[in-house]
């Protein structure tokens, strides 16, 4: 079973937002057994639109669309699946409905552009759509599904969660596709291939193993498909477990999860409790942390001490080492990641201090120059990187190196 | 001049990962005056990345290739490539010399499958990639470029900035694309179209209007395409005033910015200073505005306080108000605001403390509600919000209505 995604609209091909939806999608298909064969962003253009719909038509079972249903003019991907399925217009009753209900609950006027967002092309089913004013369409032809669904990211998640994939579950039977995630750290992709060459050699056809680097981490992805996902499970379990065995020390956890739920998981295990002591990293691990449900049992909270006067007045940080050694340095990083623990009571506590950039290198500590220090409550250990003149890449490569570098203590202290 | 953009690789395609990069080469692409065509992402399969090549290669002036450049056996681009333009391999010197460097500088051994890293199609001219051990290739055929690139976000990065960008703007005569982009906050999309239809239809053929809202802020972008940048700026200007001065309090900026960072700027005009508090946001907001360079003169710091203890010990947070009232009321977020003044010894602060799920919901104050407040010395305002179950939709949407709210004190006090 295969599916494509095409997305329209002018933004994503002048690069003013980048394409979440379709990794979100895409992940949820494979889910259910359903491949994605390709993923194509197109403009508001009539005959561009209609040679994307016929081309993922003859490859394609499933073509998922999403954008150009807005109420403006701008937008024109109704009128143009009107066209390509050579159908009229109605006004569809469900989805007035639910405009009017939405404007309703936020004691708006209904426009007459609102009450013309329940026009559809008169040969689809309408899926209402409970969190917009835009419909989802489903439309069928030459034994291809075509559904069009918003691009607003929730309405898009709301729709497939519940009413697009039930549907597409209880109408296929699909192909179970097992996959499974290998997370390592501290080792290169290429040295991770010459360990485990010989087992890589020996998957069969139905099985493929990829390599996804990212900040300094590598993901191992062993991807089975077939019939039997009993089976494929089994078969995958022997192959993950011989490539772990191959590779022991460099594996932080055998799950499709982001490194610091592996770190959120493990100290819950142990009940231990985090604290952050953030200056250029300015709260993004705070962040990474916090998108997962439940890190409250472990993360307890910390400070984003951007200027001087925070870092002496939240972590304790003595005038003297700053004015010494400045911000950037051993003394300082060190003194912010015991301060966290002693000022948070934590267990453990990660600080970062450096220059972000594109401004304030110097000749000794040049932009990318960045400190880290990870803290028990009895051992600290801190490390400089020296990473790039990009300002976000290092934010997020600091932020990476600091939950390794914690990974590695907790590992110390099984 | 049309561009195209193929990624190649399993990993978009099964919604591993989130394709950062076309968005990024997009962009800079409009900027020269290159307008992309279509982005298409393709998997580790030959047949399916030549079918992407020949349509490419029928539409656009150049097509930009992305991915499958590593050095293990699931990257098939070069192989591909060589195919495609029926190609044998050579060895590049240049190549090999930069793989050389890079496994030096890391002191790691040079295995044999690095040294093939710098096997490429004979007949296409290497662009040395100075970040990576993949190298960059250059092919024509047709009338068409094709480039290809490592999908490693910061190697890409460097190349087109350095390398590629540069070669295009010589070669080509490019028309010039301009786009003016609107921030406006505190209306929704159909309403400002109402608001500005008959700017709308008085537009010229060669500008075009786009509606692009998001986290409950509207962008209005203009673009308009010719040959003489200065008279397309002007006219663009000319609408842009209209349509600033029809929706007027609405407007936040004319800039193609990101909310935070035009508060920046305000807030620095103003020499004025901002803290966090932040509870369910966790560091998002502090992170939104900590992307910026130069940041720092406006922004001191702050709190992620998501245990008790920590909202007392660092933002003062009385312990009475958390048990009476709880973290999630008007009462706390006000202290936490007022604490953060108080404390960080900011002129502004932004507080925000909600359920952001799944769990953690009771029948009085379900996932979803979140209390903000934003202060001045002299004032805080507190405004409760209902979002909705889902975690990270909850986590972006309480920091924009943050900043909205901290925006509109902002303009009160002028």
């Amino acid at each position: 079973m295969l599916a494509e995604i095409i997305t329209i609209g002018d933004e994503i091909l002048i690069g003013q937002i980048v394409d979440t939806n379709s990794a979100w999608m895409a992940k949820q298909l494979n889910l259910i057994g359903v491949s994605v064969k390709q993923i194509t962003s197109v403009s508001d253009d009539e005959q561009h639109i209609m040679e994307a719909l016929k081309l993922a038509e003859n490859r394609a079972d499933i073509v998922l669309i999403t954008g150009g249903l807005g109420p403006t003019k701008d937008d024109i991907t109704k009128k143009t699946l009107a066209k390509y399925f050579n159908m009229g217009f109605r006004n569809d009753a469900g989805a007035l409905e639910m405009v009017r209900q939405i404007f309703e609950k936020y004691k708006r006027p209904l426009l007459d552009i609102n009450i013309q967002q329940a026009d559809v092309p008169d040969g689809c089913e309408v899926i209402v759509n409970k969190n917009g004013t835009a419909p989802c369409m489903w439309f069928e032809q030459n034994n291809t599904i075509f559904i069009s669904m918003p691009g607003v990211p929730y309405e898009m998640m709301y729709l497939m969660d519940d009413e697009i994939l039930p549907r597409i579950k209880s109408r296929f039977k699909l192909p179970f596709i097992v996959h499974k995630t290998i997370l390592t750290a501290n080792i290169g992709e290429s040295f991770l291939a010459k360990e485990i060459e010989e087992i890589e050699n020996s998957l069969p056809a139905h099985i493929k193993l990829a390599y996804l680097p990212k900040l300094g981490l590598v993901r191992l992805r062993l991807s089975a498909s077939g019939d039997h996902e009993a089976k494929l499970k089994t078969e995958v379990e022997v192959y993950a477990k011989q490539i772990m065995a191959k590779v022991n020390k460099f594996v932080v956890i055998d799950e499709d999860i982001a490194l610091e739920k592996a770190i959120l998981n493990l100290m819950e295990s142990r009940g231990l409790t985090l604290s952050t002591a953030e200056s250029c990293t300015g709260g993004y691990i705070a962040h990474l942390i916090t998108q997962h449900p439940g890190c409250s049992s472990v993360y307890w909270g910390g400070a984003v001490a951007y200027a001087y006067e925070l870092k002496e007045s939240i972590l304790g940080v003595k005038e003297n080492t700053l004015t010494t050694f400045g911000a950037v340095s051993e003394q300082t990083v060190t003194e912010m990641a015991e301060g966290a623990i002693k000022h948070f009571k934590t267990d453990y506590s990660i600080a970062v201090s450096g220059i972000a950039g594109p401004d304030g290198g110097t000749a000794d500590k040049p932009v990318g120059t960045v400190w880290i220090a990870v803290s028990s409550k009895n051992k600290t250990i801190a490390k400089v990187f020296n990473f790039s003149n990009k300002r976000i890449q290092n934010i997020e490569r600091s932020a990476a190196s600091a939950l390794t570098m914690l990974l590695n203590l907790l590992k110390e202290t099984v």
